[in-house]
């Protein structure tokens, strides 16, 4: 039916009107002037879309934030969105011979970012929630802030894996491991795109595909040198997940694949892609990524070329895919080529019902802001991630006492919320030192101060810092680092940052980092902090793990907290007083030092040395590590091991590895029982461990469940020498439990 | 007529026999046993020779260091060496049905490690002269040792490419960059064995083959996750080069290569190297690597299968090929595929001339050691690198002056030496310290004192030390790390370093860091001496680059030395007082600091950040960088841009870049001119820079000479996206230049 409606629409077009609809070159905010109340769209626009007769997609229009220079004096209030959108498409219907709508896509890397949106914690602390369920509830309400503004397309990083913590987008990515990676990603497409096939209002652009993790020296859009089986085995398991789960969108990553670039790369964005793993959606590019297939080309219409053919459908801001139209008529590009792209973005188009009148609506579908703030705070909650508790000093008592606050990340509001966040209203955030008031402040006095900063080397507050230690009967000291954007930062034309002047950024798009220690005198200041002996609290705000070997000895306990969101800081005080027992498992390895990188847990052992002359090869704190207030038991509920065969897994059976779990704590709380595979009999190299099936659940204290987690086909099989995916026979070790460092043992065989 | 013979042969022997030329499991210094002037064969080695009928090739007879535990004390004088391989032949021969010769291979990383062998610098010194006319020299010297002693094949690094300086063994690499180091094993290639096809007496055997030096995290044996693409262009041309120049065997790697151990890769021994790369030669298994193949496959025989299938010929003290017998009378191998290996052992037998009894003979050919001596101190002379030299400070002159020698690395002979190397007789080795009293000392005081440690925190020498630099007019401080292996340490079976006990062993095989800053308290050495205000010289005696970030600015002059072997401190004192000029040139980028590895400079350019956050991304010097006593002005002969054909290039044609070079300085030296090519039109991604010529000319002071550097198909040529190895139209741009900070630039046209 919708290849019909395109096959048709598609002989009416014009070349020009075809390359229109490939084009996605504007900036959303630069369509559109308020004038109070009122809306005008800029003469730039107009001009757009005469001479492209046709816009494929408008990226951005909501978005709010330091580089776009959108803010709540000159951005578009939530009430006001519909009527913008309808502007444009009005605008573009009428204004071209075939009328043909806009999608309008959308930043939404951690809730849609535009003013007044619910701002939720970053995918590396989603990550550490392990429950999937949750994001599938957030992307949903995601969507509903999308739809009640007319928005098509929501952007989320989804497909990156955190290999390298040196990268400034980590905070982006949900984990260093592909299967948590890959059933987060499938929850976002469930959530974002809803599980109804036929009727879509919203979709999900999974990006970025593929290896962007990979990245060598943890450069941002540098070049992974990696090989197929590795590509496979990491990058590609999350996209596969969001096919199965629907997903019809994806953008395609800066970065290279072994020389060849993923923006001019067919077998990634057809072989793989659509032929094996039957992709039917579209593809986009990341922003002004096509224009850097000129270090390749030298030639703009090449570059088209490369990348059409590869199989990029629609541009991002960049000035190749306008040249296709002359590339066809010097005979670079086929027409051919050009009209497949067009009826993927013609197909989206008539799938969301973009030519059906119905939707020119102003009446808006709300997003219940209550519940978005609920939501983000349950995020909040499961993601804080406990690594250390010594003497079980948390929870701390809500009794009458004083509590210094201290640290640069204690009482910043920005500093919680990761990179590519709008302009916040008063109020709007949670800082942890509010959090700390809000819940104990009744009994209990709060003394704060910010110490230092997060990169400078000034001292001067550490007298005062030191000073409320003195005074107080426990220490939170708040630090980490930022990836808070300020107005007066200089930007690249994809947003990313050139020159972070004066603010304290130190993570985020183009903010790699060297070294993973914590920045400025922060280190210092805890030991300044710990000479005073009073027991201490360290809460640790950051988009990427920071080597804590220097200070681990100085604090009493260990709260990661990731960039957990506006109602962060409400959570972490949660959580220090008890109210919320911690369910966090770490989503990445936390290094012990910059220069063992990588530490990622799945590594291959292939018979080398793992420690260094001068220190462990292992991280400090390991992929999936993370502590309750309660202490979990476990056992299988059968010793022997299981045995299985190909054929019975080639028929759909599973393999059911049955666990009993007492909570024999005192505190109600979750487990994360992780179930993690070592294939010992194999043609090709095999991981230490790979994650391959997980459950979150809930105990009360005292409470035995039991648990059943599962394997199948897809989780057996391997990459084998001739790159086919194949069961093979042998032995598996199976390793369960909440923890990577209390795992119990049993073996699968495979006949 | 050799396959003839080895067909004749082979049809005469019993599968146990065939598996015994496949055989190399036994320990060349468990086989014999000294008694003051004669010498015995052992029980093991002969109860070896009746159990496998036959013995394929037998390791390290010579071998003298703290893992075999041969000294002189028990040790084979160089007299008396082809006393005991006749010995051990003759009884092979009596002792075996078909009497069989013996292989005897020896290691020879940097000079043969036996008693009484000329050490010469490492590798990766060897690299810093940039001299391959030399290293051939070497090799050429290295095997008349080895024919005194009737040694066949001599064990050579020179495939593995330093991609990581975390890695223990950089020091047996000749450089991080593949062309460098291509001609550097077609230099080892042709001296050890010869130039004459048909009558070879000593075989280079190349190691390791392939990628080791790209293992993850710079983890010795480590695996490498790198595409095919990036294999064939940074890890193959070493070895293309070697075959190119008749290398007839070479060594597979420890690691694995995305997914794949080398050991068990057709791909990597039998499809690329043999029918690509034209190999017909014999690949030897490295020390016990057979047996890491249990990791995969979990069974002796099937690990057999895998390596034999695979394309490995010969073993090494693994359990594993002693299997093949019960494997093929178990199906698992065929005894065909067994005939293939065996036959290439015998094919070598007979090219060296085994089965004739001329070479039965007690004549031997003496190695001239003085002229090993001046050889060795050639190559000390030309390897050592001079990165500053502030104000023109060196050369010292020879003046009535103090001087002040202070260092761990001032006075100590073995730390000069590298990984490997045998037990030294006194005087032997002239330390830095002694090489500056022997040139400067009629004249000048020279005041010694260590100062430190490599690794230890002890400080209680710093006072001595900045007492003698308080009396001295100029500071010469001896700084780095050390390979030097001593007895007492425990090994692995492989030879590789378990536990470093008491030594100060920081480099070497298993030595890998997670840090490239000094060891132990040297960089506050650095920094007391320096506040005395002294002129300060720092020479650093190093198998891996260390990051000198953190004192490079407390040294007026930096000289980096290497291991530079025997007469290493000769030719350091040569050099300070100016009697040579230095002319290394650096095979290895120095990186800023540990976190921003990878760092050579041949990195692929896909327009992401280079530089982090907290510090730069390039090296603090990269590769190619070298100072001289004198300065060298060029220019290109014409300035007009090079136009070439592919057709032109396809029928030999090659570019030639012509260049005008004027020594402008007072002294007499070596200029090192390097032309690099960028390719910025092409299929896929090209290097930022990439060597593809270079000469070092010598120019008296004054003088100006024409240099001719050129360019042919293969230097031109890429692996395009369908991995075949092609020219592209396009411009290449041309970069010629002594050093990589003034290069000159010119386009190359290819039509």
């Amino acid at each position: 039916m919708i290849a019909q409606q395109v096959e048709q629409l598609l002989k009416k077009m014009t070349l020009k009107e075809k390359v229109g609809q490939l084009n996605q070159k504007l900036y959303g905010w630069q369509v559109y002037k308020r004038n109070g109340d009122t809306y005008e769209l800029t003469d730039m626009f107009k001009q757009h879309v005469e001479e492209f007769q046709g816009v494929g997609a408008l990226y951005g229009l909501f978005r709010a934030d330091p580089w776009s220079g959108v803010h709540f004096g000159n951005g578009i209030p939530v009430e006001d969105s519909l009527i913008v959108t309808n502007l444009v498409q009005q605008y573009v219907k009428e204004n071209t011979r075939l009328g043909i709508p806009v999608l309008f896509s959308e930043e939404c890397p951690h809730g849609h970012q535009a003013l007044d949106s619910t701002v939720f914690p970053t995918n590396i602390g989603a990550g550490a929630t392990w429950n999937p369920e949750l994001q599938r509830k957030v992307s949903e309400y995601v969507s509903t802030e999308l739809k009640e503004k007319g928005v098509h397309l929501g952007l989320v990083s989804t497909l990156d894996i955190a290999r390298d913590p040196r990268w400034g987008r980590t905070e982006e990515c949900f984990s260093e491991d592909p299967y948590l990676s890959a059933r987060m990603t499938e929850a976002v497409v469930k959530g974002m795109q809803g599980e109804k096939e036929d009727k879509k209002e919203v979709i999900a652009v999974l990006k970025h595909f593929a290896a962007q993790g990979s990245a060598v020296g943890g450069h941002n859009a540098g070049p992974a040198l990696i090989g197929e089986r590795e590509l496979r085995e990491i990058h590609i398991p999350a996209m596969k997940a969001g096919i199965e789960a629907g997903a019809l969108a994806c953008m395609a990553a800066y970065n290279e694949i072994d020389g060849v670039p993923c923006h001019a790369n067919s077998f990634l964005l057809t072989k793989l892609l659509r032929e094996e793993l039957g992709f039917e959606g579209f593809v986009m590019a990341d922003g002004v990524a096509l224009e850097r297939l000129l270090h390749l080309t030298g030639d703009k219409e090449l570059a088209a070329k490369y990348a059409l053919e590869a199989g990029v459908d629609l541009s991002l801001w960049d000035d190749i895919y306008t040249q296709i139209e002359s590339a066809v008529a010097n005979g670079v590009i086929k027409e051919e080529t050009v009209d497949i792209a067009v009826s993927r973005i013609l197909s989206i188009k008539y799938m969301l019902g973009l030519f059906s009148n119905e939707k020119e609506t102003t009446n808006q579908i709300k997003a219940d802001r209550e519940e978005g703030k609920e939501l983000n705070l349950a995020v909040a909650r499961e993601s804080i991630t406990l690594l250390k508790n010594k003497d079980s000093i948390l929870p701390l008592s809500k009794q009458k006492q004083t509590i210094a606050v201290i640290g640069p990340n204690a009482d910043n509001v920005y500093n919680l919320l990761g990179d590519y966040t709008p302009p916040q209203r008063e109020g709007a955030v949670v800082t942890i030192k509010e959090g700390i008031v809000d819940i104990a402040g009744r009994d209990a006095d709060v003394l704060y101060t910010k110490g230092c900063d997060l990169r400078t080397t000034d001292k001067s507050g550490f007298d005062r810092a030191k000073e409320i230690a003195e005074e107080a009967d426990v220490v939170v000291v708040a630090l980490g680092g930022s990836s808070a954007r300020e107005f007066g930062m200089t930007f690249h034309a994809n947003g990313a940052v050139v020159n972070t002047g004066n603010a304290e950024m130190d993570s985020g798009e183009n903010i790699d980092v060297l070294d993973l220690d914590l920045g400025g005198v922060q280190e210092d200041l805890v030991k300044e902090l710990a000479a005073i002996g009073k027991p201490m609290i360290g809460v640790f705000i950051q988009g990427r793990p920071h080597s804590l070997a220097n200070i681990e000895e100085d604090l009493d306990a260990i709260l990661i907290g990731w960039y957990p969101g506006q109602q962060g800081g409400r959570a972490i005080a949660e959580i220090l007083f008890g109210e919320v027992n911690p369910s966090g498992r770490l989503p990445i390895s936390i290094p012990s030092h910059t220069g063992q990188l990588p530490v990622y847990y799945n590594y291959k052992d292939s018979g080398g040395m793992r420690d260094y002359y001068d220190g462990v090869g292992e991280a400090m704190y390991p992929f999936g590590y993370g502590l309750s207030y309660s202490t979990f038991d476990y056992q299988f509920d059968l010793d022997e091991p299981i045995h299985t065969t190909k054929e019975k897994l080639r028929n759909g059976e599973k393999v059911k590895v049955e666990v009993q779990v007492t909570n024999e704590g005192p505190y109600d709380g979750n487990v994360v029982m992780q179930l993690y595979c070592r294939d010992v009999q194999s043609s090709v190299t095999q991981r230490i461990k790979e994650l391959k099936d997980f459950q979150k659940v809930w105990l009360h204290a005292g409470e035995t469940k039991h648990i059943s987690l599962t394997l199948d086909e897809q989780d057996l099989a391997i990459w084998n020498i001739r790159m086919e995916q194949v069961l093979e026979k042998g032995t598996v070790i199976l390793m369960v439990g909440d923890s990577p460092d209390k795992l119990i043992e049993k073996e699968l065989l495979i006949d």
